[in-house]
């Protein structure tokens, strides 16, 4: 059985395949939505040799002509060069406009594929089918696209959706538990933004939902990608209530760049981040400290990271980190849009944290570093 | 007094500015239209001497925050490795979601920095304030931002909107009599796809445009970007009717990628592609010889290319230029769309013209090369 979750955008709508067997069927619910019949599959290395064979197959029962462009795996990918080298492969195999790129991977993977098809030809079509947990709940969704430069993350990019996106949960059991949990902080991050029942259910279920237990899985990724849906389909392009989905990965991003996107992956960042941004709403008076350390218990107990790791060849500087904020997409005349929170389930946005304080609650967390390290 | 021509796509929605000493008042105009205060001037080395002072001191009387990035001139710009870099320096300028790229210069200004505007940050504001004839008539209207390949013209790019086009007439006093003509090329085209009145009158006063009477100038504009208005307010995306302007581009862009974008302007090109369109147009039945011949009098009359130069290092080749067609974003289903005609103002598209007859009618005009030359 499949869960659909339409994505209500006018002539943009499409919709969220989310259920088990996907990838064998992959061709058979798409034939009925390309008016062509080539398909150019992106995708790395890892996924490559994990799920290629069983989507190929799907897609030749189906007609379809496959073209696969298997890249290196990693954040690296998400660069100026990688970008220009993917679309002169893909205009060398002769590329038209009514053409489509799978993009079957992660969140990079995604995040590239889909900024490739919103410019080739000045737009060909997408299908997104996430192998990861995290791209499942989150990148997936929601049309956003992106490189990395030197300045930070996904500053370069669009908004660009995909005719449909087909997330298939028996990918999961392939994923190392690491990266299952990466996904995980993204799924805490819906419950943190506006359901404090569906986060007491993580308390009771995360750890079936991380040991892949069928139910808790389905349900965990339907609540997100509903929760994702919801909100992007008010806020197509972040004008107001999306920004809401930005909870702690101000922080992450800056942590992310810092770090030189190798020290953790992105759900990490985010787990710390998550942190960080309850941290302030503390200082700031906002939230009572039970809720902040409820969820700090709730990371804990599912092996998320709560504290920022030792940098391999730098300390931790506030000074650095806020200096990243400035470059982040969230930034307007000069200030930086903060999600702060009062609670569980009770985001905000603002734009009047103090910065005094805010080097506070940075410093606060990175003496830490220093006190475990010593 | 100033013209504005709308055009109405929805919320996407914005006004093209025609008149005289536009640049001056250029501050005042967009004061009411931005919310931002910070500017990213992108302009080239010879616009930059030309009109950059009277701009900025306009934007500086109206309270604008500016900043000036000075490119080389041509059509090299439109590289891969340009986009990175003019990226990379307005990050590092800290640009924000609700600051404003103007672009100032010709076409390949305008096509570069509206692809920036349109990917950086996922999408800032812009502003086309186009320097030349050709990119006041044709390539400043209608969202098409881009960049070339090695495989061709614009393969990479995006539909993305201005806030605003300020075209000022009094720029094209300043312009090379051939770069006026490269202009007057696409001028022509408005008159041949749908008003063959327009025609007659340039048959009258081509010559008054090409000397900047400005009442015949002003015209002339006014005429070609209501054309232009018209067809992209109907097909926003290409889709249909938006593929008319397209007549005489297929040839054109070929004959660009096969002399390496050296040989001649991009208009020259386009008078040349008119004139293969009609000659394929003749040898299919479409259209009499006596609406071909008018067009090559009245080219030639306005002293525009008819036919090929020869190439520096090479022969033309009607197989390299076909595989070209191959290339070109107008291909579905590995069938080229041509644009074709009837005769003067009554162009339509198809996409069954038998390979030999192409070759023919290519094959006829590459022998008047080594006629011209022996």
């Amino acid at each position: 059985m499949t869960d659909v979750i339409p994505i209500v955008l006018g002539e943009r709508s499409y919709n969220i395949y989310v259920g088990f067997d996907l990838l064998a069927n992959a061709g058979q619910i798409l034939r009925s939505l390309l008016t062509s019949s080539k398909l150019f599959i992106v995708t790395d290395k890892n996924v490559e040799s994990l799920h290629l064979k069983v989507l190929k197959d799907s897609f030749n029962r189906a007609g379809f002509n496959i073209n696969c462009i298997v890249l290196p795996v990693g954040e690296e990918s998400k660069s100026f060069s990688q970008l220009e080298r993917l679309v002169d492969i893909i205009l060398e195999m002769h590329c038209e406009r009514n053409d489509t790129i799978v993009a079957l991977g992660g969140g990079v993977i995604g995040d590239l594929s889909g900024f490739v098809a919103s410019i080739l030809l000045r737009g060909i079509s997408l299908v997104q089918i996430p192998t990861t947990l995290l791209s499942q709940v989150d990148s997936s969704i929601g049309g956003k696209t992106g490189i990395n430069t030197r300045h930070g993350k996904n500053l370069i990019g669009s908004f660009y959706h995909p005719i449909a996106v087909l997330s298939d949960l028996d990918v999961l059991n392939t994923m190392p538990i690491r990266e299952l949990k990466a996904g995980y902080a993204e799924i805490v991050k819906y419950s943190l933004i506006n359901d404090s029942d569906f986060f007491f259910w993580l308390e009771k279920h995360g750890v079936d939902v991380l040991t892949n237990d069928k139910s808790a899985i389905l349900h965990a990724v339907l609540f997100s990608c509903r929760s994702k849906a919801r909100i992007v389909t008010i806020d197509e392009r972040e004008s107001g209530q999306r920004a809401l989905l930005n909870l702690g990965h101000t922080f992450a991003h800056a942590l992310e760049v810092e770090s030189g996107y190798s020290e953790f992956s992105h759900g990490e960042a985010v787990s710390i981040g998550l942190v960080l941004a309850f941290n302030l709403s503390v200082a700031l008076g906002f939230c009572f400290a039970i809720d902040r350390d409820r969820l700090i218990n709730h990371l804990k107990n599912v092996g998320l990271p709560i504290t920022l790791p030792p940098l391999q060849n730098n300390t931790w500087s506030s000074e650095r980190l806020m200096s990243h904020f400035n470059n982040d997409k969230k930034v307007n005349d000069g200030r930086v849009t903060f999600v702060l929170t009062k609670g569980i389930g009770q985001v905000f946005l603002s734009s009047d944290v103090p910065v005094d304080l805010l080097r506070t609650v940075l410093d606060t967390m990175i003496r830490d570093v220093g006190e475990n390290q010593s």
